[in-house]
């Protein structure tokens, strides 16, 4: 039995997270803490995760009585919160991006100031079908970004065999991406029958994919396009690579069951996968193909933005790195 | 003044253009045909159309007392019909596919065999923007499909500029793309809080878009994927262009204004569009970017697919094709 | 030609008011205004109406160069704003609630203090097929809200025919109704798949029902609970009606006929009505029912909310007010 | 552990079913069939389920080595495989609504002639917060109707109070309830932002809720409306009761509380319920109001209709047949 707080737990990802280590078999539900709604009950704000726990304020000395965090804040936020955490020995998931990159020069341009910068590069990164054993024996893991997620289990058996040349990636999410504050564009009429392009050219995500793509042995500037769809969770990611060699479907078919068939958490497929099928599930579905009229490579992968795009990974990578069945408290 | 059929009036596209039609101050109303309902009132079928006719089983001999037909079937269906109308003096935009190929070769091995074949190639592409003055002469005009409009709108001054090295087109449409028939796909529950890719390698709208792109200066396979996406009318075309030669941003807004700034029916916008600003309306939107760190070219392009994707870029054609201007019963 | 100011034209039904306006054959937009959004052009905040002009911070001296205004302000900030337009000798009709009701402590009890009391009282109530007469010879029209128009539309007949014993209103609307102010409940992850009662018992639109059934001869306390449904635009009302005494379904239709069948914005129907039918249109469509099994009468009454709820009867009330037909721009 | 069938899960019910009883701690999945989809996989049809069985096609001989069934079946082709599983010694929850109704002349009237009319009136009304005792000693039981559900636990306590002098009740579906077979209307086109009454006057679930709430002690004839919303799950029952006699807020609340503090599936709240918070749950939320202008009692009741409404209620039966602790396998 492990004693787990969960930080920011009045936003959506939050608010899964504590639901799911409310259940788990092994993690016990210590804290949860909100910002503005603090005092209010969780189940209030969030009824489906009937989970009647007091919201606290977050007090570092207070809430350190715990095993482990989970942190639910938003960037340059989460960084000291983190901190204070580790210092008192308190291992950490991080949700936000304050620690998925490793070159701090790349985080300053695309986030500003960091706000922890003697733990900056500490982190693993949090994807449990890249970096299993690294995780299994960190004491912070950087829980990766929801198009990150999808980007690069889809790209990253490509990347290992040396066969992306280009890539572009044209990625859809529900509306739960933007978050829960209401401003114009989350509002049901903006939203509701509508699809648009967001964030073109500068979505924060970009630097995290060409980090781990890199990591895998693909080093290029990829292209990344968000797009907001009228539904409220789940995220299709469409990849168009230009391969860097000569290939075939069979190939392909053998990398990827290579990477991911003993994978629990990777469903492939041979047709297109679409959101509804992995919603409110830890699942990424994948499929691949060699299109023999222009020679391009396609993965789609799909997930859920707020389940294997945020809090069920959290609680993946929390599983692996208490030594448990990284399914236990997901299925 | 004149008179005009709308075969297939109760299909979704036929439906809006015959209550186009019905409003325009030009043109008369003279017949509406279906199929499987003749026999019933159009607004009880489509009540927003509130047009009170009958629809009649279609017979060449006793409609053709029109001056003009817009033919809304089926490909493969509409051919004989387009056939019959024309030997009987009655000027055509056909909304099926089966006159937009010029390569008979290539029509056969996505469609199967012509129903046609005397009039295959005899038709203008009817794309106003491209074939404006053609269109105004034409006696048969082949009105172009959702996707094809979307995306050559986008890419059309890219082609002519020759910056086009190659290109994918990831589109998204709403669930009315596929048509009126209820089939598992088009169940509410299978499309609501779901989004996927569809046709994957297959889409018949991708000859129709290379054959055009060629016309304008780019001969290249092209990547076109189409996803479903959980709304009832609107298009979105994301387009990722390899550019063949240098360029800079600058160059790429005086190339759009060049050939768009007087269009009436095109909209330049800075920012990326949405599909709900061009909802029932014979609006493309489209905005162009360079992006620095890849040096891709984007173009997001949004319709709606049942007008300026179907219906009311067909009553664009007859304004064209019996000199109205071309705004005429669409504002 | 009459010059017209829409106030509050950065609003739902303000956009579309001055929509209609700038399109209509007699009238001419000469002013919109907003509050916070003064100094934007309203096609960027509200493409859809593809009206370029600038919206202008209200300033009644400045903008009293016109012969009517449509006040689509919130109630109590209406008041003074009609006030001041009347004495500078401007034709209102007020989408706001100020000057609906006519008792003023009902006023005072529902809405507070009232913001232009001298004028309080002196309004024509805006349902062109109960007042038409009054409002063709009105100064101030007090345009109806959206649930009162729904509901005194199914129910007048019953009332002026002694059949209201009692009546149970249970609506539903999309979330329109509830404002462009992103909130809570507007955000789309609260209203998506969702559907829920509000402001049950003490909805505004509730005195404004009885004061209106009662100047049709029903003078009774009503049960009105709306209801908020995952859709942008349409509103239906369901009233179940006690009976007063005797009658047959014979009885209801004869009533209904009489009371619509020559109304151009009154559609019945035998059966009950959606509100995709008329969505984006001045119509509502109604359908009365007899059951045999309770006695019950029952009437189902479908408008747009923002349309004939809102901003096409504050058009339809002007045409009237200045002598048009009251179809004139609304088709 | 106990063998459990679930016939025709392939529906939507069925396929929730199956998925629940596959993750019981005690039941164990035995098999699953289909009609016209014997043959593929279940997790193919339903991918949500995980629930890689073949579906197949229903043999009463081959599969009864069970010990319970769930029968997901249409009215009337329910009752013959009824008949045959008790034959065979099967314990049966029946989600059809063949053994619901306990006068055969009304079932008759309602659905037709009966399949297995040896059998009629052998099977316990399934709702456990009224019959928990006798569903515990039962071989067959009737699970209740969706719409019965919501309306009958919102309204026992009031009739056994001898409060319901006449009682409204305006319902509200997600589309899910219509079924899985692709019609007009449940095309996606029809039903997104649509929504409007259906089955007036002669919804079959009418004479069930007045049946039951006679055992309740309130004998008289109900107005029942169904509506179609557009979303996918969700049920919300909105039920306005004119009050036989005296009484007020605080009496209400005693009575509530006396019913449903303990129900460990049914959650009163103060203010009114949204179908979301009840999402793929077995609970039911309830909120009860008196209206002191008008002297009604209004009480809100939202499920999910595939869950509390069909599949998990069935689940639930199914675990007190079998003495478990009927949250077990819901949670």
């Amino acid at each position: 039995m492990a004693r787990v707080s969960v930080l920011g737990a009045s936003g959506y990802a939050g608010a899964i997270a504590a639901r799911l280590i409310d259940r788990h078999p092994f993690f016990e539900l210590a804290h949860v803490t909100a910002r503005s709604e603090a005092g209010a009950r969780l189940d209030d704000i969030h009824p489906r995760t009937r989970v009647p726990m007091v919201l606290e304020t977050w007090d570092p000395d207070r809430q350190s009585d715990v095993d482990a965090a989970l942190v639910c804040w938003p960037h340059r936020a989460a960084a000291p919160a983190v901190a204070a955490l580790r210092e008192r020995g308190v291992r950490v998931v991080d949700l936000s991006a304050d620690f998925r990159l490793t070159d701090r020069a790349i985080y300053e341009d695309w986030y500003g100031a960091h706000g922890a910068p003697e733990h900056f590069g500490t982190a693993v990164y949090g994807l449990p079908e890249l970096y299993r054993d690294a995780i299994a024996g960190a004491d912070l893991v950087a829980n990766p970004g929801c198009y990150p997620t999808a980007a690069l289990l889809a790209l990253a058996p490509l990347a290992r065999a040396g066969l992306i040349a280009d890539v572009v990636i044209d990625a859809k999410s529900g509306v739960s991406g933007a978050g829960r504050e209401p401003t114009a564009a989350t509002h049901y009429i903006a939203a509701d029958e509508n699809m648009t392009p967001y964030k073109v050219e500068r979505h924060r995500h970009t630097p995290e994919i060409e980090q781990e793509l890199a990591g895998q042995g693909a080093s290029l500037p990829v292209t990344f396009t968000p797009h907001l769809v009228p539904l409220a969770q789940g995220e299709l990611v469409s990849c168009y690579v230009t391969p860097a060699r000569e290939h075939d479907e069979e190939e392909l078919m053998t990398l990827f069951d290579a990477a991911y068939a003993r994978e629990p958490w990777v469903e492939l497929r041979l047709g297109p996968p679409g959101v509804l099928e992995v919603r409110e599930t830890n699942f990424c579905r994948l499929s691949v193909h060699s299109d023999g009229r222009t020679g391009r490579i396609m993965v789609f992968s799909s997930i859920d933005n707020l389940w294997k795009g945020a809090a069920s990974q959290a609680v993946q990578n929390l599983d692996l790195m208490f030594g448990r069945d990284e399914r236990e408290g997901l299925t």
